[in-house]
């Protein structure tokens, strides 16, 4: 019975020496070349399970009905791309190889090929329907603060006094309007006076505390995962990692009514940002009608990618900016097909939100500039000031927010989130009523800060009393300031202050809350303030050696307006450390391709700055503080150890190394490691005492084993588990130089060859190679796990998390050097 | 004298076995852990060399003078981007030790961090000078076939006409110039008649064969590297290959001067693509300014891929479109920092370009388009047609292209490369000029295509007779087409067949010659003539389904010209299967962010299409026809094969690897092996019945110390070269178990220990990893070779050729299954 068993352990000892083929012959088999992660559900070949030592027992059927092929991961794990893209690429090859079957094979493997552009396209779609809806309810919401529609509800003041008048959109504010009903009037007090702006300012904090009270409410209470602007999970999502739940339709409900509430509650946070968690929930849940992409997680990050691309591009019309933004910022793996998906999804998104109109200003472009005078050579020095000053303020943000957001999280305040949020509504509401231009919503704050003065406006910011506008395309003006001025410079200077007290303290409360339209908020005011200075500057001295050459007593040079956006810019540049991508939306949002020189000083000044403060931008610092398992694919870390140094167990430590051997490990020794190790997965090694790779195999798969072998009672725990075919046990030299005692099987023991549960391509790595190219092995291979050997022999394992674990350490001893790295 | 080896030798074979810990001591230092590619140059450490079995003798210093530290690449050689790039890393790990030693070295290193965006500077700006220098040139050359500016040559007719008359730009062409004189003038022909176009004929072939020949020469005789587009060879070369000298000063002289030539010289061929070459021409120049990017191969490459950003930056005055052509279709290797470097740099030379204004119309945008009536949704039709079209042109030219280049290179035909030209030259000229579609040059006939017809517009293409212009903002034309039209439409098929016949023969002579803007034109006629007929059929249905939501009697809804736009993208796309970068640099070029979608379709229709017939562009074919190895970073390969079968030697071969044992080869041994074999690399395993891999060693390091180990004449072949330092051989279990004998060495046999020659950290797989994953690391490293092992014992090696045959042969077998693969 054990007849053929034995004649593998005596196979004669007869080595080819040269050449150094031991084995030479082609003995694998196609399903053994291609297991690894058992590609195919339900397929019999799956369990090569070699009962030949138990002749007459029948296969226990059982066993094969065992899920060996689930192949979700846990929550919280890393995902192992290698492993699903082959798995794909198997998927395929079957998919393939099926299609000369049948018709209906060939008809689904056109489906398969179109499924990613369809299913991106579904993105697309759903992705502008929501934006577009959320823009509209945001407006609605928005205005229900000031006041009602009597007549019709649902109408926002200007759809109200539109529907009643015919007005032009243009007029609407500054008009009357008899439909709308502020709330004085409709409690009856139609006086002007202390009276009625006590009460617009009492209802004004109570709509923004009922507001962001429900935000919260429904935040907390329906899906908690819907808070801040998901960008840095979703950056560890990309990153393959598991959040579950995290990209999930209660998720994408509650975000994008807890946004609505949120912004227009006045808290001072953007719905831009939150726009790429909508986006990625909508590519998460589309996915699943793809089992492609649904049912593997490698290729549903491709998807989310090209989601991300979206969000961004309906958040602000800009679809190729949207497509760096996920290259450069979001996206880990970005093979170039996505490229391409992005950009579809992205435009397919712009498109559709362009075509629900929410800006209702028939424009594409959200903040749309056309000034009169070109930018003159002087300006580039308020602009770099501009991006310094960017870079500060985003090394301050930076700073001062984690460690706000770390205070809450260890202090008591953790507890009271609603509390919190509640709070900080009233006081928000409070503060920002007082104030013309932190009253209006941030988006209508920029639009006016990046507008150029013409004839029509009456408005402070544009009073220049000896102004000489040119009516038609207004030619700007040359004047000194009036009063007017003057004060808005005052009044923007407290929103100034205003909005970066309260965004350091509400960026990470548990309410939906984007940072990047407060950050060009406050760029923008930063911006308008210096563009006025430079213009008042350069009109009282015009002979000044600086603005002689571009300026005179007769045409203006200086366009506060364009400040206004190089300050966006460089402010935004500063806490997200963007480049390429924001000045990519940023003309794409302007629309201002002549701009792009003092956006791009702007932005690169504002990167560098910011970078000698703190290292990478606020996504990176919040996956920092959240502790996500996250490998930075551009940063480059600048280290000089090498993988012994961070493998498990340390060289020093001496602790042991869970591993199976080939051969020799019975049924007991597998459960007893089982029992005593947690990990995923265990090499496999030629014998203990040569402890040479032959491959790895996880803990579920021996579980699994474990379990269906138990069911046969009389079963030796003596019998031994072999990860061998036979063709590999007669044709492997290793075999004869085992000798140990726990070897010495008795005649009769039984064995079990479970071959195919192993894999036999790990990643190994020798313990001399540089982290940096293990890191770049695990980076752009997107590795879970390594194996560490020298001369053959397994000496330790390094997880992703080992590496991560050792960046740390390392950075923290010679944080000061990065300076230099950039 | 030999205790200490023997001590060695004999070392007990106590081993723990448990923990696998076998070399837990931390043994290694930390030269032994960087010196792979021995950075430090002439460092004293470096070849350790130990010498102390024959004691009394002295270091010979000879032996350390030699130059061991030669990291240039041999022509024609696959560099390695992991050693290259470690090489940097410690290149820069050095500077920033040194930079707490004195002030300069602090200097120093602000030098070395800023010197890559300097580099990326000069190069912007040079790429900007140059082709601004191209375009005045060409400008003027190409005016010289039909006359000359008598009282200054060197002025073209526009700047001609312009010096002596002070005519606006527009129209100079249409009105007579006293001091511009065709050539019938200039030989006082001054009357109009067949006499007059036979001598202008005349002259224009004449000057045209002059040009063409001139150009021809230049290449031949000075720049054999400067003909074609280059593309394809910088493709290659950004992907990791060595090609002396064709990023060289002379190349890039004798390019720009032969692209004006084969220009004006009215040959179907652009000269956009060269501008590539010629910008990455000088990123290679400047980056010998910068050693950190000058002698280091795989950091050159991050110069080069900004360079080629610029070269279509400043081609297209497309700055993002550049970054994103580097990107997809161009670079390998692409590093984040690239990325906002290679924007920096095409904005500066789109800038450059722009101040030196080429075009002469104060436009930043080339074929700027403004037309007054958007697309309506049924022209998604014709759109879509043109995409097919695309498609359908793009597989057609790459296959007759690469029949006829093959078919030069095989025949006699490829021995007569100056004829071919001026034959060429001839024929064209004696063609294009009959018709006046083909006359004018390709860009102008491009933008003559793209513009709508306006009220002032008297060209054959505007011919409505009916029409009702309206002036202003015209508001296009409603009306039958008059004869104008119909000749327009004869001409320009006529132009099309001729450009069709001559570009696939032009294109691949050694003349620099791009193939953009052929397939634009082509593009663009096609484009032209298919939305004239939409237009035709448009007006006189106006009441068909398809167009009457759109179209009235009244008012059009057809613009041919967008039309030529949409061609012009769908022919590039089909030719160079270029996707979001083509779109891209279309909406840059023209300006037209509304015509995004349109362009978007059929560039996508015209990959799709072609990629039906042919994979890859034309760039990838021409890389295939000259056998480069170029491992394509972009392709997904679906292979079912894995590493054994690719290795060398295969197994069925049994034919012997090269490889070195660590302590037991003698020096005669070692050169055998070096004379026997020509690899540049060398695996060192334990021994040979063990082949448990070491590391590798450079064939020129052994090289080194043969040689200088020769000097000493008393030594003995049987010297023993171990490849350990002593602390290493006393700690290796392994060695016990060698007792061949070989290595029973004599008492007085003398040993050299080279262990600092050996690179402890190759790549190493196992002989089961799929292809894929192999290839993935291959591209995603830049790896040149990896060690294949089974159970840690190597078997083989797997270079890039090695992967690339392999690639070759597996699509050769399935080649009908590619298009399922997109």
């Amino acid at each position: 019975m054990n007849k053929e068993y034995n004649t593998v352990r005596t196979t004669s000892n007869e080595q080819s020496f040269l050449p150094i083929n031991p084995f030479a012959e082609p003995t694998t088999t196609m399903s053994s070349t291609t297991n690894p992660n058992h590609p195919h559900i339900g397929d019999d070949d799956m369990i090569d399970i070699d009962f030949r030592n138990t002749t007459n027992e029948k296969l226990n059927s059982g066993v094969m009905n065992v899920d060996l092929v689930n192949t979700r991961y846990d929550d919280f794990q890393t995902i192992d791309w290698l492993k699903d893209l082959m798995r794909d690429r198997f998927r395929h090859r079957l998919l393939r190889a099926k299609t000369r079957q049948s018709f209906l094979n060939k008809i689904l493997m056109y489906h398969d090929a179109w499924s990613g552009w369809l299913c991106v396209l579904l993105v697309g779609l759903s992705a502008g329907v929501i934006a577009g809806v959320i823009d509209i309810g945001t407006n609605w919401i928005s205005h229900l603060k000031h006041g009602i529609c009597l007549n019709a509800f649902w109408l926002n003041r200007e759809q109200c006094c539109w529907a009643s008048r015919n007005l032009q959109y243009t007029n609407v504010n500054t008009e009357e309007c008899t439909e709308w009903f502020t709330w004085p009037q409709v409690f009856g007090t139609y006086k002007t006076g202390a009276g009625q702006f006590l009460l617009s300012y009492i209802m004004y904090i109570f709509w923004s505390t009922i507001f962001a009270s429900f935000a919260v409410l429904l935040v907390k209470v329906f899906a908690p995962y819907a808070c801040g602007s998901g960008i840095p999970e979703i950056k560890t999502i990309l990153g393959g990692f598991i959040i579950r739940g995290y990209l999930g339709k209660w998720t994408l409900l509650i975000k994008s009514i807890g946004m609505m509430c949120a912004t227009s509650a006045g808290l001072i946070l953007g719905k831009e940002g939150p726009f790429v968690h909508i986006a990625c929930c909508c590519g998460n849940i589309f996915s699943y009608l793809f089992p492609k992409y649904g049912r593997n997680e490698a290729k549903k990050r491709e998807i989310l990618s090209a989601a991300a691309a979206a969000g961004v591009s309906v958040a602000f019309g800009a679809p190729i900016g949207g497509v760096l933004f996920s290259l450069e910022e979001i996206s880990y793996y970005f093979p170039y097909k996505t490229l391409w998906r992005s950009f579809f999804c992205a435009m397919v998104g712009a498109l559709v939100v362009r075509s629900i109109n929410p800006y209702g200003n028939g424009h594409d472009i959200q903040f749309s500039i056309d000034y009169s005078v070109p930018w003159a050579s002087f300006e580039m020095i308020p602009f770099i000031l501009l991006g310094i000053l960017g870079g500060l303020w985003g090394a301050f943000f930076i700073k001062t927010n984690i460690w706000w957001c770390r205070f809450r999280k260890n202090s008591r305040l953790g507890q009271y989130t609603i509390l919190e949020v509640v709070g900080l509504a009233l006081i928000t509401a409070s503060i920002i009523y007082l104030n013309p231009y932190t009253r209006m919503s941030m988006s209508e704050l920029i639009k006016r800060l990046v507008s150029q003065c013409r004839v029509e406006d009456m408005i402070d910011l544009c009073d220049y009393p000896n102004s000489q506008f040119v009516t038609g395309k207004s030619k700007g003006s040359v004047g000194l300031a009036g009063p007017g001025v003057h004060r808005a410079i005052w009044q923007l200077f407290f929103a100034l202050i205003v909005q970066v007290a309260l965004v350091t303290f509400t960026i990470g409360v548990k309410v939906p809350s984007g940072l990047i339209i407060p950050s060009m908020s406050i760029g923008a005011i930063t911006g308008r303030i210096i563009g006025i200075i430079t213009e008042q500057l350069a009109i009282q001295n015009p002979s000044f050696i600086l603005f002689r050459h571009d300026c005179s007593k007769e045409e203006n040079c200086v366009t506060p307006a364009l400040y206004a956006i190089v300050g966006a810019c460089a402010f935004l540049g500063g806490v997200s450390k963007m480049t390429i991508s924001l000045v990519v939306i940023m003309f794409e949002l302007t629309g201002g391709l002549t701009y792009i020189v003092p956006l791009m000083a702007a932005a690169m000044t504002a990167k560098w700055i910011g970078d000698g403060f703190v290292r990478g931008g606020i996504y990176d610092a919040h996956i920092e503080l959240n502790g996500y398992p996250f490998l930075d694919n551009k940063e480059e870390f600048n280290l000089t150890t090498t993988a012994e140094e961070v493998m498990r167990p340390r060289p020093e430590q001496r602790s042991a190394l869970a591993f199976l051997t080939q051969s020799t490990m019975t049924f007991a020794d597998v459960e007893n490691l089982l029992k005593e190790t947690t990990h995923t997965l265990y090499p496999v090694v030629v014998t203990r005492e040569q402890p040479y790779v032959v491959g790895q195999v996880l803990r579920r798969d021996l579980q699994i084993v474990l379990k269906s072998q138990k069911m046969h009672r009389y079963r030796l725990s003596s019998t031994v588990i072999q990860f061998t075919t036979t063709s590999e046990a007669t044709l492997n030299p290793d075999y004869e130089s085992d000798n140990q005692p726990e070897q010495q099987l008795t005649a009769n023991s039984e064995v079990i060859r479970v071959g195919n549960l192993l894999d036999q391509a790990p990643i190994i790595v020798t313990d001399q190679t540089p982290m940096e190219t293990v890191i770049d092995l695990f980076r752009k291979l997107g590795l879970r796990q390594a194996f560490v050997t020298r001369n053959g022999r397994l000496r330790g394992i390094i997880t992703k998390k080992d590496i991560l674990r050792h960046i740390q350490q390392m950075s923290s001893h010679n944080s000061e050097a990065t300076y230099f790295d950039n």
